[in-house]
């Protein structure tokens, strides 16, 4: 992913294993790493598993942790950061229609 | 829920957010508690946060523990038990046109 540093994603379930509506990835952010500033037309919805980290929107930080919860509304600027010095990792579930 | 014994649901992200194709739910069941067998035309993607388990699927108990990911392909009876000591949480992922 151009813009992403040091952010791995690993698919759980996709298409491929018969999902047509929604597919779960994996997120894992090592200390400093950061997804791409990006928009695209689908929503997200994350759950954070461990580590913690920020979530860009809109020109905003907010600060999350384990557990957190976030929904990513269409169409809307954002990226998520490692901010601590461990390994950040999170789910991340988007539309298979254009995801 | 009919036929579900000890569990909880508790809708993390649904259409009130905007979550416009899929909903994000926790699940949590006590020792000793199940979800209903039972069907539904929508897949169900699942990521167990803590605790163990058996998922029943047509006839056959497949055990599963912490970080494990289940996906419920529309149509086949299911249900989730915990089968440990300790509470059993896990997120499940359904499609919100007919969830």
């Amino acid at each position: 992913m151009e813009g992403a540093k040091d952010v791995e994603i690993r698919w759980l379930i996709s298409k491929d294993d018969g999902a047509e509506n929604f597919a779960m990835r994996m997120f894992e952010l090592q200390p400093g790493g950061h997804t791409p500033l990006h928009t695209h037309p689908q929503e997200h919805e994350v759950f954070v598993l461990e580590g913690c980290g920020a979530f860009v929107y809109e020109g905003r930080e907010y600060p999350f942790g384990p557990e957190h919860v976030i929904f990513v509304p269409p169409n809307k600027e954002h990226c998520f950061k490692n901010t601590g010095d461990s390994l950040m990792r999170m789910l991340c579930i988007i539309p298979t229609s254009d995801g």
